[in-house]
């Protein structure tokens, strides 16, 4: 095998020739990226090839600037002039706003930070970042880390656990458990901690110990103060569109039966034009063409795209406060409600003085929802883009069903937590932690997947299997009957002892 | 944003002259059809770029009907005169045999109906209404709806619910609940309600009130009595046969633990082969040459689509009866039988009266099923698809393997339904509803997922992971395990009571 | 219908003429192989279309070991001489070897065998023969047979069983849902019983009767006495390098929730990466370019394949020794451990004399698995792929977490084997067989899908929604409630009796 490690300095000269002329008719590389490229080409191949294939790399900012609007892929109202008319490379971004970051550090000679955040694209993509600030998933870290009750479910599951007394106690997960767990989609709080040098293919080399890191989740507390991180949907380092626009990208966190949007879309109609006819779409275009680009939404295309019909009239407007269209929360402790008014959900109080979106008994805390004014004005603007494929009969039998389906679902939710109730009333369960306990648990499931799975499958896939038997109405009802069954067991030893 | 509503007609002329040229070349478009599109490519320009694309589009029936029969994709015998020689456009299908449809309303002054139905369709697929017509699918509405024991499952999964005097009482699931949940792939009954006035795009119009739509279940109640919805493979507005052929499209209502036909198949040596293969597959010929365009089947190849060999050999022929090679049910309630006779299986009872293929014991309700020989010849059917690929020692070994299974997967569902008869027995559990107690409910994931799946497993793939650990006998095994420990509880606390 | 029973030897002359010149051009073929086209390509046509479409179809031995070392695709030093200059067909396959295999027979005046085993591959691919032998995999078959714990568990999930005396019984599961269960993925031993007379398209033929065939699974045991399935990953009868290379082959046998490691994949940013992105990559290059021909991982590119950067500099090293870079086994019975040293397991013993790789407390069995400094350099060897585009901070980060979750993992499981243990000291359980009651099954899904899930999420995907949610710490964490709640209620019902 060939050694991989190399005469660096030699070697980087060597490349920096060969790879100039590759891309430069489009773009020139400025001199800084050179420099990164000349070593990185060499030690992480991999990386350096997915950008060279990047919009990123072919196309300076001030031609994307320059594009007709409908066309324009940078938002920023003017682009610092010393990016203008370079690729964006390495040094651009790594290099941007070096004073904001925690982590920038001198790296032969140049100081670069290893985490680049929202507030560096929105250098560009001003308006992306404005918008993906109001939307929830920015506050996700927080939402979930600063919840106390949320915390108290957090713990029941990551645990350390230790059973003792006949129950289970609960200790404190560390920082590597929640990372690599609630936090890896919630987001991680990065912190720098030290300076570490480490031995590396072009020597002994000095790089700062980032706390946190890595991480690509939603909420990503960065090290400049910027929440979010870009790369969650718009994967590093091509950046490509077609794969932010492809359901595969929210798959990543969106899977399991807490949030199982993507196999709900999967075994949706919609999902199975995706896949049966996808081979002949066009996902790179902007604007992005209802009919001809595509033939049936992806996740993309009713959340956040900017899609045109043939004449170029906009069907929908791009929005990355994703939640623009979304009237309810489906998910959430314990039951769907109208969705929070802000992105940081931790202010929230319902009547019982629990942060949470409604009461165990299932009343809203009105005040931190949105009232059924906005509501309606976000249902009519999802319905813009149904429109394009769907009458008005269609989109108001659906709608319909799927107002149904949201009180149905909390009503069986509110049987399920009743039964729950007369647990912790008998004293057969303690709920000073409501989820740390078998029969807590089987209830947490009925409300937290089989509730949920329910609502994604009426929402989005029209009904079916999926909200049937996959984790929908079966599962529930048998939750509930389980709860009873429990209690009813319980009941008879306590009896039989009289 | 530009506002989408026009000034409809005058916009509608405009577009019209545009539109024409596109598709004039091959299939000129009818007079209606083109006033249909003159309005609707701007408002719903999704569903008319779509067709555009089809074969509807492109090719006139005269020309379809005038192929070699092997390469003919339209079957009827003749085609009424006035649709020959244009394309099957809007007006083509929307307004064809009005005077049968409940919904046929004026809609700016033509006639026209919503929902387009089998029997529409059968003016040129006359063969494969024929066919489906005899197939269990088409019957899927009244096979769940009319049968009184399913009913009992039906309103266990969709509640309401109630938990009175230590038990769940069940009420009645409303229609809207029903359509979005069994009915969504069993099909809805439609039902015009009456006429209601919307502002629309184009201004103020009237349209029918449809009862259980929109749907595109595989067994629905058209509004000309007609059963069916071709649309539930074949996906509106393109009606790709690349679609129907691709096992996305199965999956909207074979993917869930009680048919997990598609999960099956995508973990299979056939799946594994179209997943990796497939982009460079040919899915729009017909006929469909094994090898040359295709290298694996898919759901179609062995249930459905008409298959040659390179010499155009006939390897196996088209059906819409998707039961013609199927000598087994793998399901139902609750063993593996023979497959029914009729396909309305309202009628069918057991010996202990039950409208069941088989009693609570296994004893299957031979009357009603078909009987060995005509398995065989189903068998043979089916096996003669496998031939183009697997020799004679290949196709019996894997016969023999799934034979057992069926006969071990009945046995281990017998002795889980044992120990449930003791239950009863016992008064520990009232057969009344056989579904609704929490104990019950592990007996029926018993059969109604586990019991299905392995069966599944062995018929598709060979066996495998699927069978064991993934919804399997490990599944299988733990219910009957659950069954006995429940039974020893409760047992003991009885006891202990003495 | 055309019926296909052809007068056979007619028309197989026919054919014959026809297909020569199709491949003649690159690779000649052998005249024995023309002898089996002529009949099989009317018999078997999808299999024929398939292999003519192969590289075996158009490249000679000769020309492939004349290609460069890095493209070089046979790793045998010499090769036959009578294979050299031919097509790889039908009988250089089926007719190599003869004399070793139990199934050799005359089959219309040639001797053939029906099972092709790795030994007969060797011929042309003797490294990976000789690496694949020392693969873990290749021992699936016996390391599962021959392991009486192993047994035990094998024997609760494939029963039969039968309730009597308050417990299950279980009896012994036949070879056939032996072959069709566990032995599909684990590989069959194969054992010619006789020979059978056919009716088939060609006449009365006779063929050797294999009991265990058919079977594609890793360990087979085959009729030369060698061990595994080449045609496991490389399917017939194209065996395309491209399909081995996509993660769909893997998930045959590593989807259920025992080894989920395609659906973690599938979940994952590289799972994720490849599904958006796969259409535009090359999968059939030899060798492998990083960011070229692919811009993330599939299995084969951690595990197998020989990957090199654009310069063709190596980054990592072909190997069908797939533990090659694997430090830690994952599941087991039933903690995470230090892989085994040798390919067979069977000879392994912990400290309580079980042939098992951890003692039920946790104590690995350390003499029969790889020390501290193997399992560095088995990391080392994986990270070398990582770093094509990941540097060490992010590396490192991952690593720290992976090895984390392995303790906390076993850390989890090791409760709820203490919660077992309490139960089986109270006599509440029997564990002469520790898998076959419902409370052990219970804690048995703890170990087997829960923390193996936990971990495959951790070494793969990074952390995420399916380590938490879908068969994650969400369900480890309910299985120690769920022990100790049946405990409790155990006792609860013995001390109400006091």
């Amino acid at each position: 095998m060939v050694l991989r490690t190399v005469s660096a300095l030699m070697f980087c000269f060597v490349l920096f020739a060969a790879i100039l002329p590759a891309a430069a008719d489009e773009a020139p590389i400025s001199e800084a990226t050179e420099e990164c490229l000349g070593c990185h080409t060499t030690f992480h191949p991999g990386i350096v090839a997915d950008w060279f294939k990047s919009r990123h790399a072919t196309v300076t900012p001030a031609a994307a600037r320059a594009k007709d609007e409908l066309e324009r892929r940078v938002s920023a109202a003017e682009i610092p002039e010393e990016l203008r008319a370079t690729a964006v490379g390495c040094a651009e971004c790594h290099m941007l706003r070096n004073d904001q970051h925690a982590d920038t550090f001198d790296h032969n000679g140049m100081d670069i930070h290893v985490v680049v955040s929202p507030d560096d694209c929105a250098t560009c993509h001003s308006v992306e970042r404005d918008q993906y600030r109001q939307n929830t998933m920015s506050h996700a870290h927080g939402n979930l880390a600063i919840n106390a009750v949320y915390q108290k479910l957090e713990q029941s599951i990551l645990g350390p656990f230790e059973a003792r007394d006949s129950r289970i106690h609960l200790g404190t997960a560390n920082d590597l458990t929640r990372a690599e767990a609630c936090y890896s989609c919630h987001g991680t709080r990065l912190r720098v901690t030290g300076i570490e040098t480490r031995e590396t293919d072009a020597g002994e080399l000095e790089f700062p110990v980032i706390d946190g890191w890595p991480n690509q989740g939603v909420g990503r507390i960065n090290l400049d103060g910027s929440k979010g991180a870009c790369t969650a949907c718009h994967t590093r380092h091509r950046f490509a569109i077609e794969m932010a626009r492809k359901p595969h990208t929210c798959k990543q966190c969106h899977v399991g039966p807490d949030v199982p949007v993507y196999k709900v879309y999967s075994a949706s109609k919609h999902g199975n034009i995706y896949e049966a006819m996808k081979a002949g779409w066009q996902f790179e275009n902007v604007p992005w063409t209802v009919g001809q680009d595509f033939e049936a939404p992806t996740c993309a295309v009713c959340h956040v795209s900017l899609v045109v019909d043939e004449d170029g009239v906009v069907v929908s407007e791009r929005s990355h406060r994703m939640n623009d269209r979304i009237a309810w929360r489906q998910f959430g402790l314990i039951y769907a409600h109208a969705h929070p008014k802000s992105p940081d959900t931790t202010k929230i109080q319902n009547k019982d003085n629990q942060p949470l979106p409604t009461a165990f008994d299932g009343t809203p805390a009105h005040d931190f929802l949105i009232d059924a004014n906005e509501q309606a004005r976000r249902t009519a603007l999802m319905q813009q883009t149904c429109r394009a494929c769907h009458d008005a009969s269609w989109i108001n039998g659906h709608w319909q069903r799927y107002d149904n389906t949201l009180r149905q679902s909390n009503a069986a939710v509110a049987v399920a937590t009743g039964l729950m109730s007369e647990i912790w009333q008998a004293g057969y369960a303690d709920p000073t932690n409501p989820f740390d306990e078998s029969i807590e648990r089987r209830w947490s499931e009925g409300w937290l997947f089989y509730g949920n799975s329910t609502r994604f499958s009426a929402s989005m896939a029209g009904g079916g299997d999926y909200g049937v038997f996959a984790n929908g109405r079966f599962q529930m009802s048998q939750v509930i009957m389980d709860l009873q069954d429990w209690l009813n067991q319980r009941r008879a030893i306590e009896k039989k002892a009289e």
